[in-house]
C-alpha cells in the first residue's frame, strides 16, 4: 500500500526548547517530541536539529517520512511567511536566516515558517478558545507580550507584516522603560518581567514576600509562571498586589485593543493565563469592560484565556500550512 | 430631455450647522449649502430642515428635485447604516432616530446614514489624503477624538459597529478624566477641549498668556482652531507649551495604532490639523516614528493632514451612498 502523504509536523521553536507535533488532518495530535534549543550553534547547526526532530516526531507516530506532507514552524522573531525567512530573532541569535529553503533542502518536503505568536493565535482560532470568532485578538503574555490579529476569518499582517504588536501599546506615557527602548509599554507593565522587577523592587524596598525562597528552593533564576502560582496560593502580599496592578493594566491593553477593533473574541494565552485560567483573566475582563466606550453591550465580547497551551503554536502552524498548501 | 437622476447630495450633520453638497458621479462638488442647527426642536423639526436643505442646495446646482439619486447623512453619533437609525448623538439630544425611513418619506429619495467620522475617512480615502490605501487609519481631532478604520479598502465597523473610537484609548493610566468617564484616554488628553482645560488652568496657575484676550475680542467662549492658531502665531507661551504636549500625546496614539493595524497610512483630520497642516503633524509624526516597534522602515506609513476639510464628511457619505446603491 502506498502510505498517504497527509500528516504535517507543526514546530515551537523556543528558545529553550523545540516541540514538536505530527498532525493528521482531523486535527489529531499523534506524537509530540521535544529538544532542548541550542542556540550556542549557528542556524545551520539548529536546522539540522531541527530536522533530526521532525524525523523523531514522525517515528514516534508510527509513521515514516513518506506520510509527511509538509513541516510548519512558529519562530521567536520577524518572519517573512511568503518566504519564510526569520529576519531577527534576538533569542536564536538570528538574522535574516532561510529557514524554510534550508529545512526543506534537508528534509525534502514544503516547509512554512510565521511568527510563534501569529501561529498561537491561528491555533487558538481554528482549535481553541476562538472558534468561529471573524475577528479576533490574541494576547500572549509570557517574559514579552505578543498579539496576533484575526480579520474576516484570516491572519492579519499589516502593511509591512508590523501588525499586532500589542505589548508596545503604550499605556502609560513616560511610564517604567520597556525593552524596545520606549517608555509605558504595557510589556513593561504586564509581562512576567515586568512582574519579577516589580516583586524585586519590593522586595528591595522591605516588603515581605515568599518569592526568592520559592524560587531558590526549585533552583529558579526567574519567576516562571509556576512560582507565580506557588506564591499566590500561599497568599504572598507582594505577588498578590504586583498581579493585581498587572491585571488592571493588562485589563486596560484588551479595553484599548476593543475600542480600536471591536472584535468578537480577545484571547488570553500565554504561560500565566494557563496556569491561572479565570483566576488571571476574570479581573482582566472586569478593567477591560469598565473602559470599554461602549459599555451597555461589552459582554458581546468575549474575554477568555486560551485553551491550546503549549500546542496551540504548533497547531497553528499546521493549519496555516494547509491554507498554503492549498493555494 | 428626461433628467439623468445622478447628483447625491451628501450631508455633515454638526451640532452647530446643517452642510450640504451636491455631488456629481465624477465627485465634482456643484453646489454648497449651509443652516444652523436648531437642536431645541424635536427630531420631526431637524429631517424638516434637513429635507429642506436639500431642496435648497439641489436647487443651488441649478438642478431638479428629479435629479436627486439619494441623500447621504454624517451624524454625530452612534448610528446603524443598514437601517440608517441614529441611536445615540448626546449634540442633537437624539436617541433612536430613525432618520433615514424620515427623511426618505419626506424626499421619495433613498437616504443613508453612518457615523460622522467614518464619513470623513471614507472621503479622505477615497477622494483625499489616503487615496489608493487598502489599510488606513483617520484620526479627527476637535471638541473631541474620533476615529476611523478602512481595512482592504473597505469601511472597517467591528462587530458591534463600535470599531475606531480611538479617542478613548488609554495612553495615561490614572490620567485626567475624559468625557466618557474613564480616565487617561487620549480625547482627555490632546483634544480641543483637554488644551482649552489645560491652557485655563495654567492661566490660572499665574502663567502669562493672550488666549483669553484673543478669545474676548473674538467674542468666542470655547478655544476655536482659530483662536489656537492665533495664540501661537503670537508666541503665545502657554499655548506653544499645551501645544506641545497635545502633540506628543497623539504621537503617542499614532504610534498605538500603527503598532495594532501596520496600515499604509494615517490620516489626522479636524479643523486643527486642517489649520495648521504640517506645523500641527510635523511633530505628531516625529514622536509616532519614534515609538514605532519597527522603525527601520517607519517612513513606509505616511502620517498625513487630511486634505478636504469641511468637505470629508459630505463627499464620504455620497461614496458610499454609491457603493450602498450598487449593492
Amino acid at each position: 500500500m502506498v502510505p498517504t502523504k497527509d500528516v504535517i509536523v507543526g514546530i515551537d521553536m523556543g528558545g529553550t526548547s523545540l516541540r514538536a507535533l505530527v498532525v493528521n488532518p482531523q486535527n489529531e495530535i499523534l506524537a509530540v517530541e521535544k529538544t532542548p534549543t541550542n542556540v550556542a550553534q549557528k542556524p545551520d547547526g539548529l536546522i539540522r536539529d531541527l530536522a533530526a526532530l521532525v524525523e523523531d516526531v514522525v517515528r514516534a507516530a508510527g509513521l515514516r517520512k513518506s506520510h509527511l506532507r509538509a513541516v510548519s514552524i512558529g519562530a521567536p522573531g520577524a518572519v517573512d511567511p511568503e518566504r519564510g525567512v526569520v529576519y531577527h530573532a534576538p533569542n536564536l541569535g538570528w538574522d535574516a536566516v532561510p529557514l524554510s529553503a534550508k529545512l526543506g533542502k534537508l528534509l525534502r518536503v514544503p516547509v512554512f515558517a510565521e511568527n510563534d505568536v501569529n501561529v498561537g493565535v491561528v491555533g487558538e482560532h481554528a482549535l481553541g478558545a476562538g472558534q468561529g470568532a471573524q475577528e479576533l485578538v490574541g494576547i500572549f503574555v509570557g517574559t514579552g507580550i505578543g498579539g496576533g490579529i484575526i480579520s474576516k476569518g484570516q491572519l492579519y499582517l499589516g502593511v509591512r507584516g508590523a501588525a499586532a504588536e500589542v505589548g508596545h501599546m503604550i499605556v502609560k506615557v513616560d511610564g517604567p522603560l520597556c525593552g524596545c527602548g520606549n517608555h509605558g509599554c504595557i510589556e513593561a507593565l504586564a509581562s512576567r518581567t515586568a512582574m519579577e522587577r516589580d516583586v524585586r523592587a519590593a522586595i528591595r524596598a522591605g516588603r515581605k514576600s515568599s518569592v526568592l525562597k520559592i524560587m531558590a528552593e526549585r533552583g529558579k533564576e526567574r519567576m516562571t509562571s509556576s512560582i507565580i502560582q506557588r506564591a499566590l496560593k500561599k497568599n504572598d502580599p507582594v505577588m498578590r498586589n504586583v498581579m493585581k496592578r498587572a491585571q488592571y493594566y493588562l485589563g486596560i491593553l484588551v479595553a484599548n485593543v476593543v475600542n480600536m477593533l471591536d472584535p468578537e473574541c480577545v484571547v488570553i494565552g500565554g504561560g500565566i493565563a494557563e496556569r491561572l485560567g479565570e483566576y488571571y483573566v476574570a479581573p482582566v475582563r472586569k478593567t477591560a469592560y469598565a473602559n470599554f466606550l461602549r459599555r451597555h453591550d461589552a459582554e458581546k465580547v468575549k474575554i477568555v484565556s486560551g485553551t491550546l497551551g503549549d500546542n496551540a503554536g504548533p497547531l497553528g502552524a499546521v493549519v496555516l500550512a494547509r491554507k498554503r498548501l492549498r493555494k
